[in-house]
């Protein structure tokens, strides 16, 4: 029979999978010692039962709670719900911390037999009914859904009635006259009394526990923090301890070093004769933890004493929950105590020099999205406290950011230029807006997801995006947006947090972003036990050059297409797409050719010698031309082509879905000449560079592949002009040529395309749309009710589905290198800078990751923890 | 050493690949003992390496053609170029017969050195002197290129000079000057002299040959015909003989048996004094085939002899070419006959009833595809040679048509009610143009693939269908289109071939289709050895009757959605779509449930308890709202909505890729309520139907699944209330729930999915639509662009890409039956009716195709060859 509970005593810090985080750190610390109130665990295992037996608990589990009860009352001497009366708590712990998401009940074992002699037993009456009252309230609320606005509206009334202030100028009698009126609301609102069997208090607080797991504020909660719904919840259930039976009672909460600095200092607050929720409540202003002497002189020493056992035996810092009763020490709880990026470097680091912990070890204790923190600035704290929040989109690219709002991108160019900060707002943007961007503070748009426009090219800049705010209507035609009727006209001021998705009216103050020592100490161990090179995806010499700045090595993904929009070269570029001819277009297309050219040697020459993958033209060519009439009008009149036929071209491109369109090197195998052009101007760039003394290394990546044909048909367009002009120039530029694998069948057929491509870089931004079949302009709203519903557990956009999309990453990288042994293997998907996504590529066998420049950091760091976690 | 060169004592019939059709049958026809010619074959295998090494002869190839040219100058006596001149033919020879799609060279070794001799021995200077001339000209044609016109207006001055109206009228002096004078034109066109040297006529004319494989006429003719670019081409060198040396000589081509009709006798023309080319021109009116006998009277008895000794040896009826020279009668040519579908199935039973060959046999020698020429009504093939030809759009739905233009769906469905016969032209039809496709004779799109909305539907009416014909320019708002200036409007008269995409001006005469005796014999045949069912796709109860007809054995595919467009539910529909929660959109699905359920009594009555499979709703919601101001600003009215919320929901329904956006499961996660409505209705049918004492077998299937959770979230909606519903009403319904397999990560996990689904069927449209990344309404331009350049040999959407959609699919049934051993396994995309995609289902072990009504016969045939050729 398995076995559903646990003493404190049979458990340990490892079984935080059966016993919940909570439970596993009690057994822990009742295993080495420490002062712990005597209780017992539920496991999670139960917890999930429960639910598989729809919701109710079972004969063999309600046996053995009480049988544990039993020991529980032989090991404190005391009774539950009897003579000498134990009183017990009932709290929810699951593996993972979720703080304020699940219930918990207090002070159980209270009934009208016992309170007579609690109150006998302490000599306190007024504290025995108090907690009775607490106890009341809290079950009626947590376990029975009576509304705790009911219970206070009557706790208010009688203080009215009495003309008190505080809590505490409340008599015994005043005490006793609550309860009775609690028990009645109680009856109100459940329908029958108010328990006083105290097994019947138990098993309800457990099922209220359980239940809990799946309340709605959880599951928002797991959704968010990825945390599977799986995992369940274990109950524990600990004898009471109280600091509130007088002044040499106590209570508080502390942390082994400073978590906002993480300098090594015992860092807490206390408040004498006081509950738990008390010092969280935030009433009372707390005293500082030395001041815990107040009560005895050895309090403080043995507290220290406890502190220092806890962090040597966990070896980290601690956040540890206490509590006095009658002059004696209580540790309720120990966790390992969350920290801000800098302090988690900082303690990492000491741990180290301290000889507690080795260095990989102390790149395990980061999480690679803490060094984010790092990278950007972050609103003010408490500024952040006062802000006014409009709505909530996706945190797209993160940083903060506050302005005033433009709606189209020449108006924000304009306001750049002034001085002024503008915050782009847009349904969406399109690669038109791209001057704007670059010159916005923040970006906001109603529409698209994570991996839609606005957030990609933001990442891609390091700049603040708010993506997907659909609460919010925008008229672009009227400068406006709206959000529940209240107008946001150009030039209001707002602020974006994109770490976080919330859109704020007027300005919050800002953090900004620095980078120590210890971040440069951090990542240099990184980088020594990282497998996984990483790349970062840079379009222009500002970006690569911001990409070397926080220690890329290479840049795995250049969008030549970013480059035609700037000024000077969309009219070329125009001309290209709407010429009739091949003539027209290589006219067309040699106007380009130096722009092009330029900017590779801009790239190159920053790279110095590291490798930089340029992929070939990609975008559909319609995202190129004007939409609206009056633009065509204008564009046909400098291209001296009629309005009709200019409309009708632009017609002619439009596609119903064109992801799925004309794009990739399907570009390339339609108009040769536009792959000719970019490669002339890869290979004259490298050859310009190399004529400096400066080493190259060109990458020429073909998109959207899918049949080996399709690559060797551009492949004979690219190498015949790279060795034409490699004799011209005299020049040997060492360049390899390769593919992307974002179509499913280029995974599927890449032994094949393998004969041809000298690497692959793994598009898992497209190569999850396809698979899944989902549009990542159009998922974002169905892609959330899966996660509310629990059809999925992470959105396949954020890290990549290691089931389906990696099976084809899987299969496409044996099949690669079995073709060609020395393929050289990489991803350059919005995927390649997210932890889990990068632990995936390390487990098979890729040999880089490339991300926006900011997130290379975080990659390097995730690349040292998959090597680590092998 | 690879050998090149076969002579024709060295072949046989069976080795077409290596030889080409034409070699291998002159090879088997020289070893039975016929007289042909001899003559040796250069291989297929020659000319791709020709290909690989640049287009260059190399002199290994050439040693050895001179090496078989020695032995043909010793078996006829002759001398290459010498004493006594061998003359030959050089000739192509493919796989697959490309009739005048490459080259030939007749009349080799003449020079200015053997005409004299050639004289001398036949006594003929005119002959001669006519056979250099032509030589010249086609060398000069053919070879290098000189325009034939050239040589042409120089032929018809010297004419013209003499007052000559026949050819015949000019005399030896006369076409000496010719000879002269087209040699003169020769080195005018190619800078040198005509070549004197007869090994440089004969290595020149085989280069060309080659050459000619590449030619853009025959990559286009194999493009059309799905022949594979790289088989290459034989060239086939024979010794010459000639039907034009005067009266006793002759040409002509015969069939076995009546190539129209089928009927068991000799079918030939034949033309006395000539050269094969004169039979082709169709200048001089030829004779039956009996009157050979004029030149001498057993040529006609041994010709017959022949012919009888062909068809038995090949047990098939064939395509003879013959010549007589001087009396003495030369094969020159067997293939098996072309014919058409009446005419191969009467040959084909016949051939069984001679005890020729058996039923297994006789179903191999029938074409599926051939069977559609019987299922439709075609164009009168004189009719059809007098039409003038508008455009050439896709043959997205076979048949023909003749009708009047209309631009509307109403003004069609107007036009029919008053007795015309309407030509529906749109651009794209829509969901909403259905009631007009009904009452159309015919549809013309100028946009959409062969699988766009249009093609799908017609093809399921069994209606004739030209899509995506580019060429013109459809202006729906002034009731007209365009093509080349020439306007086309409201109420002219055009014809349709749906067969071969053509769009003719006016009126073009039509054979109705009929089916026959034979017909339904073979059909018998086909089924007795078929493996696969056969199933129909089927939205209706008159498609599911057709369907019937047609020998399907079940329904693969009703889409519910299609019923949504009727009048009066339409509104209602459109009232579920803009509901702003769950309750209206319950009260708007509930008046459309009556709907659904009597469409599904109709179908299951019908159907008589073969297996019904009804797909839960599929497509985008947004599809069935209106797009036009004027037509919102109706509906808006008809709701009780203001115009702009109404809009304001259009809007938001917007995608920018529907493919890959909200349909599918992906609705049924969203809005549960539409499919526990439809589940309602399905079983609800059921019911009704079963209480009539006619058997059911409703299949219930989800569309668009990738994840096993989304199965299981929808199976969670329609068990209960099938197990409700069936226990009200008393009445056990054996249903299946199933899912379609069309998203990669479908496939590729099918092994889960199959935990809940009790069957799979292959939504192969949409899986080749991902697996490419190729939307199917968009990329019809580049993938003709593909199969142009040779970058794919066959349309994926026509037929299953093996190698990676059909990897996929292989996968899933695997995984499938892994999981569930009697998992019932289908494909219900458009492959489901094209023969090599049959063929492959059956490879991979499907249980049946289903495709719609006018497909069955065809894919009934297509799984008995798969069977047979297994």
């Amino acid at each position: 029979m398995a076995k559903f509970v646990y003493a404190f005593s049979e458990g340990n810090k490892d079984m935080k999978d059966l016993l919940g985080g909570k439970g596993a750190n009690l057994a822990e610390m009742t295993n080495i010692g420490l002062p712990v109130p005597p209780g017992f665990t539920i496991t999670t295992q139960a917890c999930n039962t429960y639910y598989d037996k729809d919701q109710q608990l079972w004969p063999e589990l309600k046996e053995e709670i009480f049988s544990h009860l039993k020991a529980l009352e032989e090991k404190t001497g005391k009774n539950y719900g009897g003579e000498n009366p134990l009183l017990v708590s009932v709290r929810s712990g699951s593996k993972f911390s979720m703080p304020g998401m699940m219930d918990t009940v207090l002070n159980l074992g209270m009934n009208d037999a016992t309170i007579p002699v609690l109150i006998k037993n302490s000599g306190n009456p007024r504290f025995v009914l108090d907690a009775y009252r607490r106890f009341i309230q809290m079950f009626g609320d947590v376990v029975k859904g009576v509304p705790k606005a009911n219970f206070d509206a009557f706790f208010d009334k009688i203080k009215e009635e009495k003309g008190y202030e505080f809590d505490t100028q409340l008599s015994a009698d005043d005490l006793e006259i609550i309860v009775q009126g609690f028990k009645a609301i109680y009856k109100e609102g459940v329908g029958s009394e108010f328990p006083q069997d105290p097994k019947v208090q138990l098993l309800e607080s457990v099922e209220a526990v359980f239940s809990s797991w799946d309340n709605n504020r959880a599951r928002i909660y797991r959704r968010e923090h990825n945390i599977s719904h799986k995992l369940g919840t274990g109950v524990n259930i600990q004898s009471m301890v109280f600091g509130n039976m007088g002044d040499d009672c106590g209570t508080g909460v502390a942390f082994t070093r400073d978590p906002a600095t993480g300098e090594a200092k015992l860092f807490g607050e206390f408040l004498i004769n006081a509950q738990g929720e008390d010092v969280v409540a935030g009433i009372r202003t707390p005293m500082q933890i030395e001041e815990m002497n107040r009560i005895n002189d050895h309090l403080y020493p043995d507290f220290v004493h406890i502190c220092d056992t806890l962090e040597h035996h966990y070896k980290d810092m601690q956040d540890i929950e206490f509590t006095i009763e009658n002059g004696t020490l209580y540790i309720l709880q120990t966790r390992t105590g969350k920290r801000t990026a800098h302090a988690a470097l900082k303690i990492a680091i000491e741990l180290v020099e301290a000889g507690f912990i080795d260095k990989k070890e102390a790149l395990l204790r980061i999480e690679p999205e803490q060094l984010d923190q790092l990278l950007h600035p972050t609103f003010d704290k408490k500024a952040l406290r006062e802000a006014v929040v409009i709505a909530k989109g996706l945190n797209a690219s993160p940083g903060a950011a506050s302005g005033q709002i433009f709606f189209d991108a020449n108006d924000a160019v304009k306001a750049a230029e002034e001085g002024l900060k503008p915050i782009l707002v847009r349904k969406e943007t399109s690669p038109e807006d791209l001057e704007g961007m670059i010159k916005a503070a923040g970006i906001l748009t109603a529409k698209g997801g994570r991996t839609s426009h606005a957030a990609v090219v933001a990442r891609g800049m390091g700049k603040c995006c708010v993506a997907g705010c659909e609460a919010i209507n925008v008229d672009e035609s009227k400068k406006q947006f709206t959000h529940k009727g209240k107008v946001y006209k150009e030039g209001d001021f707002i602020s974006l947090d994109g770490s976080t998705g919330y859109v704020y009216e007027g300005v919050v103050g800002t953090t900004e972003a620095t980078l120590d020592e210890d971040f440069e100490t951090l990542m240099g161990w990184a980088d020594e036990v990282a497998r996984l090179k990483v790349r970062s995806n840079a379009d222009t010499p500002q970006d690569a050059a911001q990409a070397i700045r926080f220690g890329a090595k290479g840049i795995g993904l250049t969008r030549t297409e970013h480059m035609f929009f700037q000024e000077h070269r969309i009219s070329a570029v125009r001309e290209m797409i709407v010429a009739q001819n091949v003539e027209n277009r290589v006219k067309a297309l040699d106007k380009i050719l130096p722009y092009q050219q330029s900017d590779f040697v801009g790239i190159f020459e920053v790279m110095k010698g590291f490798p930089v993958t340029i992929r070939l033209l990609d975008p559909p060519l319609h995202e190129f031309l004007p939409q609206k009439d009056s633009e065509i009008m204008a564009l046909a009149k400098e291209l001296d082509l009629s309005f009709e036929d200019l409309k009708d071209r632009i017609t002619a491109l439009h596609e119903i879905n064109p992801m799925l369109g004309h794009r990739g090197c399907r570009l390339a195998i339609s108009y040769p000449e536009i792959a000719a052009m970019q490669t002339r101007a890869i290979i004259l760039a490298a050859i310009e560079v190399i004529k400096k003394g400066i080493p190259v290394l060109p990458e020429i990546m073909v998109p959207l592949v899918g049949h080996k044909a399709e690559l060797d048909y551009v492949e004979a367009i690219v190498r015949p002009i790279a060795k034409k002009l490699m004799e011209e120039h005299g020049v040997e530029v060492p360049y390899a040529f390769g593919t992307m694998i974002e179509v499913p069948r280029g995974a599927i057929t890449a032994g094949d395309i393998a004969q041809t491509a000298e690497f692959f870089s793994f598009g898992t931004n497209d190569l999850t749309q396809m698979t899944y079949g989902f549009s990542r302009d159009d998922a974002a709203g169905f892609i959330n009710e899966y996660l509310d519903k629990g059809i999925f557990t992470v959105d396949p956009f954020v890290s990549i589905d290691p089931i389906g999309v990696g099976l084809l990453m899987d299969m496409a990288a044996k099949q690669g290198r079995e073709t060609r042994s020395d393929i050289h293997l990489g991803i350059c998907g919005e995927h390649g800078g997210d932890p889990s996504s990068i632990k995936f590529c390390h487990s098979i066998g890729l040999d880089y990751v490339s991300c926006s420049p900011y997130r290379v950091p975080i990659a390097r760091l995730a690349a040292a923890h998959a090597a680590l976690e092998e």
